[in-house]
């Protein structure tokens, strides 16, 4: 299960079986059901977690009890509610499980001193979090220039397998559009 | 003019003066004139601009010749398509002054050796790069539940210096609104 986690971090630094005993270290695995909430607004967020198996959506709901779907996640990414995680702050999403899934759990302690111990394990931090950072203006750029069509359809050519395992409804959520108007898109 | 960066980093991590005599050695100083393209779209992107002085704007194009700003940077912000920039791919946005402009420019090389040979900088731009990815997830978060006027009060919240700064025609395209909705939102 570790193997993943490994396999995912050497996709941009080599790691010896010495680093990655020590980077293995600064993480617990868990296990959720279905439906299952990782986090739910309000809470402490106390880990960062990177998906081995499953599949999860972070959820915004708004004062009219509107959900809207932030991000989903599934195998090789790495979710939580990161601006509550890194600032020490309650939730303000919550993250539920859409399939059950297995998850290695990271505390900010734990990132901290795993970044202090390895400086390979910094680098890798920076890499994912520009690249993260990059995905996410490319999202704003397809609201800014898109219609609800092509964003569909970016999103399917990008993400070919979520689109078969993410109930349509949810989609449409991801989208900012309603369900009939998805319909008529996947149609 | 290299101290508006040393103060920067310093609110992150204190440096020596020799350790910023490193830093600085880095980077070269350039200055542009109002309307002056920093980069243009089709252009290799060879820095990385932090904003010492002035005001910036990155534009996306579409296919019907539509601008749209992608995002705004001022004093003390990074700014560059960043996509280009670390992929070593041509420019997809233009970046253009809105004002006199000082920045000083940093080469994907020099950013690298810069994190090799003093790992508190690498501490740095994970910073930076964390926060600018939380940044775009509240801004796509903002599109998802917001309509157009409280994302203008958000933005008016946020930044209101850039608001005195920028033209009212360009704070509707970066709401993705039109220049009429926005004179009765700010009105």
């Amino acid at each position: 299960m570790q193997a993943n986690l490994r396999e995912h971090i050497e996709k941009i630094i080599p790691v010896t079986d010495e680093e990655f005993d020590f980077i293995s270290s600064h993480f617990t695995s868990r296990k959720f059901k279905k439906h299952q909430f990782i986090i739910q607004e309000g809470d402490a967020v106390q880990y960062s977690y990177f998906v081995i198996s499953g599949l999860l959506k972070l959820v915004y709901t708004d004062a009219s009890a509107k959900q809207h779907i932030v991000s989903f996640a599934m195998e090789d990414w790495w979710e939580s509610d990161f601006y509550a995680f890194y600032t020490k702050t309650k939730a303000t999403m919550s993250l539920e499980c859409l399939e059950d899934t297995e998850v290695l759990c990271c505390s900010l302690e734990d990132y901290k001193k795993l970044c202090d111990g390895l400086q390979k394990m910094e680098r890798f931090f920076l890499e994912k979090a520009t690249f993260g950072f990059l995905g996410s203006q490319r999202r704003i750029l397809s609201w800014l220039t898109s219609n609800s069509k092509e964003r569909y359809e970016q999103l399917l050519k990008q993400y070919p397998m979520l689109m078969q395992r993410v109930p349509k409804s949810l989609i449409a959520s991801y989208l900012g559009v309603s369900r009939e108007t998805l319909s008529r898109l996947s149609s």
